[in-house]
């Protein structure tokens, strides 16, 4: 099929990606069904050829280009109706080396960086420790006509505090509601949330950790509390899908993407975006001023104009 | 040459195209004399060939490459050293149409969005009013370790209201020595400022004014001010020529870039990025931890680790 930005894109499944990797609000997730290794929507090898992964990496430079152009649209029409406040977060979870900052930059990278807001969150400071957990993540909003990014959000908060018992479950589980209003209020004023928790592999995470330590240009993004929180590894994963089950909603739905395969990685999560925007019925506003009379004016100002420009 | 990242970056004139385009402090300038159209520090036809455009836009692809490590550099030191703020800061001026979107898009899209922060100013709120002209500019200023890019900034609080009247001389003829005073004070705290004038010509705006007026996915673009301040054409040019003139400094330097062909402007941006970068000594922290150990702890965590990865 050709997309309404004039590339040839392979939607497969109708175009519904999300379906595919949508968690049902309120069901069970057992992550360990999900294989880490799969590509849930990808084209079979009639499609893509034998190489599936050079097939997706030049899918994914196409639908960059049309996530680019959609999100021109949505920061074109904030521009002309900014009371409406429409605008899209996407945020991101994993453990750690699961893939959020290689996503950000090959998914996120596509579009123009105008209208994009990346706000990455580690462990709170010492004064975000002093107010509510939802605080730093409202100042970070983004504002209207942006694809806002959160790199780790306020899911570390249902997270952290429970798997490194650093607070009584009284103090996090409550939290489960709180979010849930939150992003209720979110969808409310015009934000358009999509989570999506990249899902790879203990070997996987093994062999990542192993290639920072082997190569010194990657020695910054190592810490040794990366192992202590590896040591954790089921905690983690039972945590993490309490919280898909409870804080996945119609409106602001997780999505858990496989994540061992970089390449399918990246084109899942471009598709979701698309499919997102795809939602919002974007477009270019029409003007709202007069064509030829602004022609006029202008020609009123200049010399002759050059026929040919660049 | 082979550039430091391994990348065969042309380096004209040894590198050093910020020499050629630099103001020099003090100095009276003349926008007049500077041609839109030129080329500074282009290599000439035995190096680029025929196309000189295909050459640049090759080149612009390298230097983007080459612009990401060194970013992806500084923002590794930063969470090595904190303390040491390092940033550096791009500020972008220019006429309506001068190019500064295009240019965020293709140079410094070129880069991580996560080590990029870019604010767009414009006219300032009811808010921002209540408040000194600096304040909107201070809170917008980039974290340690990324690029920040001011799309217009705190000059355009000594260009609009002087050539539009909005206030008397003696509201902002004092705020040339209070942004100097200012841009000295980010210096100081790490900030290393690299301002930029995109210099187009009154003939090359008519042109893409009507592009945007003939073009139905530009229209959100255009405003009827944006004629307005064309009539206005030559006293922005002075306000400017006295900008330049005052306001560049040895620590934070002006640089005028012709700007009618795109292609070169890019160019020359990601040029003055790179020699920017240069000055700063970048390079990966070393390892605050004991890598043998961490490898040894690491094994310890995981079965046998796989030997092939995605």
């Amino acid at each position: 099929m050709v997309d309404d930005c004039g590339f040839d894109v392979v939607a497969p499944n109708g175009g519904a990606v999300r379906d595919l990797l949508r968690v049902r609000p309120g069901g069970p997730v057992d992550l360990a069904e999900i294989d880490p290794r799969s590509t849930p929507g990808l084209p079979g090898p009639e499609v893509t050829g034998p190489d599936r992964k050079t097939w997706a990496r030049r899918q994914l430079t196409r639908l960059g280009a049309g996530l680019a152009r959609q999100q021109e649209m949505l920061f074109a029409g904030a521009k002309a109706d900014p009371g409406a406040g429409r605008r899209v977060l996407l945020v991101l979870q994993a453990m750690d080396c699961g893939g959020k900052d290689g996503t950000v930059k090959r998914v996120v990278g596509a579009m123009n960086p105008l209208g994009v807001h990346i706000r990455a969150f580690g462990p709170p400071t010492v004064e975000e420790l002093r107010h509510h957990f939802l605080w730093r993540i409202r100042r970070a909003l983004p504002p209207p006509g942006s694809l806002g990014v959160f790199n780790r959000s306020h899911y570390e908060d249902v997270l952290v505090p429970r798997v490194q018992e650093r607070a009584p479950e009284e103090v996090w589980r409550p939290r489960y509601a709180e979010i849930g209003e939150f992003e209720r209020e979110l969808t409310d004023t015009g934000v358009t949330v999509v989570k999506v928790f990249l899902h790879i592999s203990n070997a996987e995470q093994a062999e990542r950790l192993l290639a920072r330590l082997d190569d010194p240009t990657k020695h910054w993004k190592y810490h040794p509390s990366d192992v202590d929180a590896r040591a954790r590894w089921d905690d983690y994963q039972a945590a993490y899908a309490e919280v898909l089950a409870r804080c996945g909603t119609d409106l602001a739905p997780w999505y858990v993407v496989p994540a061992d395969r970089k390449w399918y990685r990246d084109w899942a999560v471009a598709h979701l975006l698309r499919e997102t925007f795809d939602t919002l019925d974007l477009g270019y506003p029409p003007a709202d001023f007069d064509i030829e009379r602004e022609r006029e004016r202008l020609l009123g100002t200049t010399g002759p104009v050059k026929v040919n420009g660049s």
